[in-house]
């Protein structure tokens, strides 16, 4: 029987953490601020944001929303972000994916003051974390990791396999893993022999967007694995990439969907707009 | 028998299609030149920054060296790197490395102009290059890439285990050979069980800097080894991180050194200087 991390108390010791040390920087003047930027009506994006305001709200970061139009342009949105850069009681920004398609996400990214780019996505930042060196990272990935310290899962010299090569989880993962001196391998969807490499995981990481896409024969005995993924199902369910019941039993720990690695990323975003107020200080 | 990659050879008819295109640049007005930082009294630098300065001079590339002393200080390098940032005439600024220990390299290579950074170490080039977005690509790996694409190696969908996670090499060539789809495994100190892993390299690259490390036992019957390691034996010879001798009857295509990759390096700083001068068109 796996241990199931749950992410949820993880989260919430780290919210509870947060709200301590926000309350101390406000008595010293210091008044974190999260500001976001929805272009358009995708519902899903507007619950993520409303569950932002929330965590915001509890933890005592102020909070701005920013609604732009459908047919915002390019023009527009690249001011929007210019005037956030430029407003001082503003730490964070975050721009809300996905935006309408006649704009340009990876230019709007770029486009934020790196100092205040809580998700980590700017190129400065994701240079930074593969170099070492200090820098917001990437939310679901530095969750991923607290989430592994939190049940003081060993990472050093285990081979960790990353299935999923996005820019926002795979990729920055990868790098955090390396830098916890973990043999890494990322795998995707060119990769060949796959369940032969996700054998060897000591952590298996999933992140594909493919619902119980891992099964029991592709993941080794006493693994860790962590799923990433959300997906929803056609009645309505969330299920993560791994198909849990059939996994569960050969894991020694093993992450649920929901109430895994999800709450980690609104925490540790969180954790991101405290640390840019700090360092603004 | 395994093929021998004849590094030497692809680098000169880079070299030579630099020369044009640089003949052509000139026509038009655009003069590409590298500006070298050099401080203190390193060698074995002295003969790469030589050498760099040759291959300038074959193209057609100016060339400009900055000797400072061991003793400068920190605000000396910085000041010169700022003034090399404003000189229009400088497309390309490459600081030496070693630099003398009292001063911060890594404070150094973040002040360069990243437009200017054709050594790829600045966090934005590195974050680029993990993004996917056109950028300085660090010069040894941008040249292993080089060399399997002149050799029609396939790197789709095959195996690459890289030993070495260095910030010069093993990590920016994980994500070159992730850019082209392989699946890749990152292999360090810290690895367990590295012969098991590198077993099944269909590319093996060798980045350690440990004379003859790798052994006919760690690779696999029919590999792609690729030795970026550069040793010198007691005896004055160099030698590379593979034990070619061994190593070699079981591969298809092997590197030597020397030879091999290293003439690479300086092709793609030539090409990235040239990339500077028109990207500044």
């Amino acid at each position: 029987m796996a241990t199931i991390i749950n992410g949820k108390e993880v989260a919430a010791k780290i919210r509870a953490e947060l709200k301590k040390e926000v309350e101390e920087l406000i008595k010293n003047g210091i008044y974190p601020k999260l500001a976001v930027i929805m272009v358009g009506n995708d519902s899903a994006s507007a619950v993520y944001v409303r569950n932002k305001s929330k965590a915001c709200n509890e933890i005592g970061i102020e909070f701005e929303e920013f609604l732009m139009e459908e047919n915002t342009t390019r023009e527009q949105l690249l001011e929007l972000i210019d005037k956030l850069n430029n407003r001082k009681d503003i730490n964070g920004i975050l721009l809300q994916s996905p935006i309408p398609k006649h704009l340009d996400i990876r230019e709007a990214f770029n486009a934020i003051n790196y100092k205040k780019d809580v998700d980590g996505f700017h190129p400065i930042n994701v240079g930074k974390l593969a170099i070492g060196e200090d820098c917001f990272i990437s939310c679901t990935p530095a969750g991923v990791i607290k989430m592994l310290e939190e049940y003081n899962i060993p990472i050093e010299g285990k081979h960790a396999v990353v299935i999923g090569r996005s820019n926002i989880v795979g990729k920055p993962l990868s790098q955090c893993l390396l830098n916890k001196n973990a043999t890494v391998t990322i795998c995707h969807s060119r990769t060949k022999n796959l369940e032969e490499i996700t054998k060897q995981a000591d952590i298996l990481v999933a992140a594909i967007g493919k619902p119980k896409f891992v099964t029991e024969n592709m993941v080794k005995q006493n693994a860790v694995v962590i799923d990433v993924g959300i997906n929803r199902t056609e009645d309505g369910k969330l299920v993560g990439d791994v198909d849990y019941e059939k996994v569960e039993p050969k894991a020694t720990y093993i992450t649920p969907v929901p109430g895994g690695v999800g709450p980690m990323t609104i925490a540790m975003l969180m954790t991101n707009v405290v640390k840019a107020a700090k360092n603004l200080k």
